[in-house]
């Protein structure tokens, strides 16, 4: 059981980090107004935010740049047009995919660029091009993070494997990332006992970044964080791929670190979030995504039973469990 | 941490209750169809759950019949019509509150009535009167509850010394209710340690009712059961007041005992729940009831500017924040 001393406290390395531009990306391409990444970005300041995520840094060669908004790929130029020279304490962070980006070329020297955090995702097959990816970006200057993704569907002994391998590089913070949504809080418990252990050896960071499949990002996101995870994800009323996130307002307003404001968060709902709903942008929690979430697959099935305005949530049910193997 | 054998194996002792026509009736004033309340009915029974809750046992004196479903009342021969002699394993339960209960006139002896459990709810300051009302119910052959309303709103050695006092009646099981959706799911493990600690020593059980103005009814409810807490309530779809309560889907997702099936509960889904949702009849979480879950006050002015339809969330925010106190 958690100690009333420490929750009613805080601990000054908890660090919150915005991922509504990339995460949420995934959910209307990336086509975001400058208005309302900009009036994202004065939020984020009000509030007391950490880290601000724009969107990836994605190969132009492998993404048709005709067919996503420009967040997909998060030109220096575009970011500078947002932040100018952003001299404010929230940093700016970028999405890498192992595989899906031109890192060599497209990431610039840190002292060019407005970015701050290179964020390296990566499955657990391809340690080591991620590794490659965070010794290239902390050369040229950036902090760095590894998210580590699909988590619940990742063997113990390779999860453990990866994380001596990455500990062993100049990255900043470890990732859990339960993709799928598919981890309850006792198993959140376990696996930030796993990551932690390694990263006090190494004197790194653990993070986490939840998807609210089987509602339960905001609880495994305050789950991690007191197991001694300090890096957390949040998007703003939960946007994100599928189900969403950990909600932005719901973690401000559980932090009792003083720097945390929620009522910027509630304002940017209001005037921009709901907006974004009413013009039909589908996001959230919905039965679909419990059943990939129980299921622990992957939401792609779910996100196109959303795409298709199916209503036939048993129909789908049975689509993923009856079959013969 | 708890521990991986208890999570993959699961307690015998574990009751669901549907309380989706009595929390959710709260919603549309109670008017539910006979044709949903048969198809729930039969749903329960499929689904493995244990208790469905049909309503109210509400004063005919206090509230006026014409303005209410049926289910506010709960006469024996209604619930008799929907399940006839109830020749099954689920059994029907109806809440009787505090003050707004004719308990010695409306509930019948069990010998005569379909009702196997009468749910006492109380706030802190109305214990006698709750102690009278277990002793009535089970005087006349009922199982009872007893459901401490708005907890995170009384001093614990209040609820301590309601604990001792409710234990040696013949109540059956004392539950948890975390009315405004205020406590997380470090709080609920320290409750649920207070209940258990009394119930233990008398032999009871302890049960868990929780609102999802955080998101987090379903985390609360799993934490809870990993705590020792047997009973959970549950509703479809969170119909319930305001922010809604512990999906029923997300619980039997869950829970591992063999005798507990989701596909039931996705079908009821389908084809009675999003329907309600369709016509207008409005729950779930929403920030306004974040914002008085936070401030740890009851949702009712939440729930006016639901009704209202306002989405001024700011202004909301301040209402309730900006006075002089």
């Amino acid at each position: 059981m958690k100690e009333v001393e420490k929750l009613m406290n805080y601990r000054s390395d908890v660090r919150v980090i915005d991922a509504t531009l990339r995460d949420g990306g995934l959910v209307n391409d990336f086509f975001f107004s400058d208005e309302f990444v900009k009036a994202l970005y004065l939020t984020n300041i009000r509030a007391g935010v950490d880290y601000m995520e724009f969107g990836y840094k994605a190969s132009r060669e492998l993404f048709d740049e005709t067919k996503y908004g420009k967040w997909k790929f998060c030109r220096d130029e575009d970011i500078r047009k947002i932040v100018g020279e952003n001299p404010t304490d929230l940093k700016i962070a970028v999405m890498a995919d192992v595989g899906r980006c031109d890192y060599k070329k497209d990431i610039l020297p840190k002292q060019e660029s407005p970015i701050d955090l290179i964020r390296v995702a990566t499955y657990i097959n391809t340690i080591p091009t991620a590794v490659q990816m965070i010794e290239d970006a902390a050369a040229k200057g950036y902090e760095t993070t590894c998210n580590i993704m699909a988590l619940s569907n990742s063997q113990e002994a390779d999860v453990k494997a990866a994380l001596e391998i990455l500990a062993q590089t100049p990255v900043n913070c470890l990732y859990i990332v339960d993709s799928y949504g598919a981890l309850y809080p006792e198993q959140i418990a376990r696996v930030a006992d796993m990551f932690c252990s390694v990263a006090e050896k190494y004197n790194k960071k653990v993070g986490i970044h939840a998807h609210n499949n089987q509602q339960l990002a905001f609880a495994n996101t305050i789950e991690a964080v007191g197991d001694g995870v300090d890096w957390l994800d949040a998007t703003y009323a939960n946007m994100g791929r599928g189900a969403g996130n950990c909600a932005m307002e719901l973690l401000l307003g559980f932090l009792r670190n003083p720097k945390y404001n929620i009522y910027p968060a509630v304002q940017f709902i209001e005037s921009y979030m709901n907006p974004l709903k009413e013009q039909g942008i589908t996001w959230g929690y919905d039965a679909q995504y419990l059943i990939t979430g129980i299921l622990n697959q992957h939401p792609r099935t779910a996100i196109a039973f959303t795409k298709e305005k199916r209503t036939d949530y048993a129909e789908f049910y049975k689509e993923l469990v009856v079959h013969d193997d």
